[in-house]
Formats: C-alpha cells, structure tokens, sequence
C-alpha cells in the first residue's frame, strides 16, 4: 500500500542511528511535500559526503583534493602536541572550546572487550614511527582524551606505556564534578576524582 | 574545521523536523564511516522519493507512471467510502488497522487559523464534483477522520453541511478513553465523550 519508493526510504534510513521507523515515516512524508530544489539540495549534501576522505595523519576527516585535513595542515597550530581521541565528535567538541591548539589522533572507538582493534594498533603505530622519523624522536606532549571509563583507562595506560620515551609528558584530560552538574548525584568514581585532583 | 561537505550536510538536514544539529552531526559521522555501498543506497533511496507524484483523486502519493494510487486503483475496495483524512500519515495509521476498505481524501494538515486553505477547498470541491459526475450524486458514507479538536471539529462541521446531500451517512472516528490508557489521567473533554457515547 505504501509506494515502494517510500518503503525503501524508510528501510534504509530507520538503519541509522536515532532513526526509527516512525520518525524516518515522518520524514519521508515531510520531504514529499517539499519543493523539487530543496530535495535535490538533500540529495547533493548526502552524495557530497562521499568526496571525503581520511587526513593520513589525524585520521579525521578531509576534502578528498586535498593532502591532509584542515587542522594538520595548519601551521599555526602546534604539530608537537598531540591529543589521542576516539571519534570525530570528540574532536568537533574540543575544538569549540577554542582552548587546544595542538593536533589529534582519532584512534576509533574503543571496543567493549579491552584490546585494540588492529587497525587502531595500526594508527599508533604510525604516529610513533612519525615521531620517531619526522619529529626527532620526542614531542612536547601527549594528551590522552580517551572517554574516562574502564577500557578508556586501560588503554590510557597502554598509551603511557608505548610512548613514554616519545614525548616529554604524557598527561590525560581532568576527571572532576561536570560544569553545572550536582555533587549529590555524582558517582562515587567521579567524587574520589574530584577530591584528588582538588585545586 | 569542519570540511565543508560535512557542514553542507548539517545544516541541510538539520532544518528537517525531529532533526537536531547534535544529532544530524554524530549521523553525518556515521555516514562517513559506512562503505560506499551503502552510502549510496541511502542517496538513491533518498532520490527516489523524486519518482513519486500524487494521486489526483486521494492525493495520496503514487508511483509516477501510474494513473492513480495503489488504493483508489483497487477493485476489491469500497469506492463508495471516503474517509476524510489530514495526512499521509494518518492513512499508513488507518491501514494498519486493516479494519478500513474505503477509499480516502487527504486534506492536509489544518492550520490553526480555523479556516480551510485554498488548496483544500479545492480538495474537497473536486470530492464533490466527483460524487456529482461519477457516482451518481451520492455515496454511501464519508467518514470524517480529522483530529479531534477545535480545528477539526470546526471543519467537520464544515463537511457534514456541505456534503449532506451528497452521502447517505457522514460520520466521525468516535472518541473516548485510548485503549491502555488511563481515567484518571484523561482530560475532562475526552471523558465527556466517554460517557456520552458509552457502549
């Protein structure tokens, strides 16, 4: 009864994320009523998002004629300080802070069984060989920004290991009470933090 | 910082509804990481939503090379009862019940000045005309299946006095308590409909 267009719209788009049929239903009538040109304008800014490709130095994300990404193509920024993340939002988040001028490496989430995944191993691998060919050897620093849970923790600590004679220090972002958020309801790991690392 | 097909990305589909920039950036990331395959499936998915047009009798949307829609072109079904529908929506939700064999009318969602636009009095007049011309002037039922409230109802009351001579009966879905839902928490006007049509 549902055009087969529109069935295939919502098969393929309630796979993503967030998405759920009833929403990507929704959708799909909503963008049926709109103009021919906005549609169109739909279609190019998903088909656009194939022109991309990975920065081979940060992993993040570039504009596929150019050699590397915005950020590690930026003189201005420090290139002798690196922060390992997980995904391209945690970068996104960072950069609006406006207060970290050094460069990444999105490593990809960590799985939930405590190793790296081999094409993880694989990007540390080739940030320690950079280091050792074109950085001299030592950086400034290395400033894990890992999600601080357990397999964050455990492979902060395989990061210390692995790098500990490749930069100068090797830190990880703060633990503490969340910005507007309630000591009452903080988790017993988070207050244990913010007491230690009190200032 | 943000490559600018990504931000294309963003802002095009964060203007849709239910759609939020946080939300639209993590699936923008998701996307990124899908193999290509993949990723342009959702494109033709999303440029076959182009392919479809409306029904000139329902204004349900069809295939683009056939006459009219799956349900009007059906045989098996009641041509002879036309449930009055705001939109699309509210259709896929009335044939899940598979307890309707009519055939149906949208009219577009009412707006909130309380008066029919141009494009449904247009709607609702060639409804008319059409029971005129080809169904011998009158059918056996219109049921008006508007939401329940003041716009609906004022514009159910419109219906019933324009096409009173031209169906052997006009009703109204019947309201009451949703099932599963709850007495206590129903709102005095869903209560009063309750106990006036009890059963």
């Amino acid at each position: 009864m549902i055009p087969e267009s529109i069935q295939k719209f919502i098969d393929s788009f309630s796979k993503l994320p967030s998405l759920g049929p009833r929403l990507v239903t929704r959708l799909a009538f909503f963008l049926l009523n709109l103009d021919r040109a906005t549609l169109n304008n739909l279609v190019s800014a998903l088909n656009g998002l194939k022109e991309l490709d990975r920065c081979g130095q940060c992993f993040f994300l570039k504009n596929g004629n150019e050699k590397l990404c915005d950020i590690c193509s930026d003189q201005k920024r420090d290139h002798d300080i690196i922060a390992i993340i997980e995904k391209e939002t945690d970068l996104i988040s960072i950069e609006k802070t406006g207060r970290f001028k050094g460069n990444y490496l999105i490593l990809g989430e960590l799985n939930e069984r405590g190793v790296l995944e081999s094409i993880q191993k694989l990007r540390l691998k080739q940030l320690k060989d950079r280091i050792n060919k074109e950085m001299g050897g030592k950086i400034k620093e290395i400033i894990i920004a890992l999600n601080p849970n357990t397999f964050g923790d455990f492979v902060a600590d395989l990061i210390r290991q692995e790098f500990k004679n490749l930069a100068e220090k090797i830190t990880r972002l703060g633990r503490g009470i969340p910005t507007g958020g309630e000591i009452e309801f903080a988790d017993e790991e988070t207050l244990n933090s913010a007491l230690e690392r009190r200032n």
